[in-house]
C-alpha cells in the first residue's frame, strides 16, 4: 500500500450513497485504524476511543435518530435552500459494512497533560487528527467514508454505554463503495461551492498586507 | 511528490528541537496549503484560515509568552515528572522558518451550516483535519512541524489581530529539519509511552464483549 500522500488527500471525499456493504479484511481494518492511532496527541494522551458499531439494530436506531435531527434542520431553512436539502443524502449508517464511533477520554494521561494546561480543547483537536488519519487511509485502501453529524451526543453516549467523562466526536461510516465522486456532494447539489485556498491565507497579521 | 501515505503517517514527527531555519519553495508552501483546504468540513463551510507568521519580532513576542505559560505548567509538576519536563523543549517558534497560525471562523458558511445544527463544536473538528492534511502534506515533502499549545487564546488573537469572532486553533511551526526522530520526544523523555492500538478498539458498545 503505497498510494500516494497527495493523490490520497485529493480523492478523499465524504460518501453518503456509495456504500456497497461488502466485507473488509481485517488486516485492512487494522492497517487503518493503527493509522489512526499513530496520530499527534498532545501530551502524547492518545485520548481517543474507536468503537465498531457492526449489530444493525443499533444502526438502525443510530439513522432514525439521524433522520429526525434531520427534519429538526429542515425545519429552520427557507425556500431553495429547503428544497436543495431534500435532495440531499445525509448518512450511509445503515448501508456502509459498518461504523466507527470515535470518542475523547479527557481523562487519559492525566492529570498533568504536557500542553493542555492552557487550552481545554487541545485533546478534543488531538481526536480530530487521528480522525484524519483513520479517513485518508481508508481511502488509500478504496474504501469510502462518511462521517455523519446529524445527532446529539447525550443520544449516542446512551446507544453505545459511553461513558459520562468520555465524549463522543463522530460517527464515521466506512467500508467498500461503488466509487468515489470527483465533486463534493454539497457542491454538486449546489448547496456550497469550494473556495480558493488563496482566500483563506494572510500573512503575519489577520489583516492582508 | 508521491510519497506513501501510510509510509508518510508513521514517519510524522511533533518537532522542537530539529528545525533549521533554511527557506520553503512557493510551490512546496503551496502544495501543502492546498492539501489543507483539500480537508473535508461540515457543510463544506471550509472554516479555516491559514496565517503564515515570517515576522521574527511576532515569533520572539509569542516565544516569549509560551515560555511563560511553560513556567506556569512546571508550577503544577511535582517531583519527577517536575524534573523530566525541564528536560523537554517545547516550542522550535525561533528557529523554524516559519509559523502558520491555523483559525476557526464560526461564521463561514452560515447561517445554516449542514451538519452542524446539532454539534456546535463540528466546524472546530474540520479545522482539525485540515490541520493533519497540512502536517502529513509537510512530512511528505521531508518538513517538520511543531504543534505549539502553551499559549493563550486571548495573548494571540490579540498579537495577530484576530476578530473578535474567530478562534485561534493552533500555532504550527513549520520549515526543514535535519532529521525527524524515530520516536516521539515524549516517549524518548520518559514523559508517557505510546499504547497498543488493541487498547482503544471496542465492539458495538463501550464495554468490551
Amino acid at each position: 500500500m503505497n498510494t500516494g500522500l497527495y493523490e490520497t488527500i485529493h480523492r478523499r471525499r465524504d460518501v453518503r450513497a456509495q456504500f456497497t456493504g461488502a466485507p473488509i479484511p481485517d488486516e485492512t481494518l487494522n492497517r487503518i485504524l493503527t493509522a489512526a492511532h499513530a496520530a499527534p496527541s498532545v501530551g502524547l494522551s492518545q485520548p481517543w476511543d474507536f468503537i465498531l458499531v457492526r449489530d444493525p439494530e443499533l444502526r438502525q436506531e443510530f439513522h432514525q435518530h439521524v433522520q429526525r435531527e434531520r427534519d429538526t434542520f429542515a425545519a429552520t431553512l427557507d425556500g431553495a435552500a429547503k428544497e436543495r436539502f431534500t435532495r440531499i443524502k445525509i448518512d450511509g449508517v445503515r448501508e456502509a459494512t459498518l461504523s466507527v464511533v470515535v470518542t475523547y477520554d479527557p481523562q487519559r494521561g492525566g492529570p498533568a497533560v504536557l500542553g493542555r494546561h492552557a487550552i481545554a480543547d487541545a485533546g478534543l483537536y488531538s481526536v480530530c487528527l487521528a480522525i484524519q488519519n483513520l479517513w485518508l487511509a481508508a481511502t488509500a485502501e478504496q474504501l469510502g467514508v462518511g462521517w455523519v453529524s446529524f445527532y446529539r451526543e447525550p443520544f449516542l453516549r446512551d446507544l453505545l454505554g459511553i461513558p459520562a467523562t468520555v465524549r463522543p466526536v463522530a460517527w464515521l461510516c466506512l467500508g467498500p463503495v461503488t466509487h468515489l465522486e470527483q465533486t463534493p456532494d454539497l457542491e454538486r447539489h449546489g448547496w456550497r461551492q469550494r473556495t480558493p485556498v488563496s482566500s483563506v491565507i494572510h500573512h503575519n497579521r489577520w489583516t492582508m498586507e
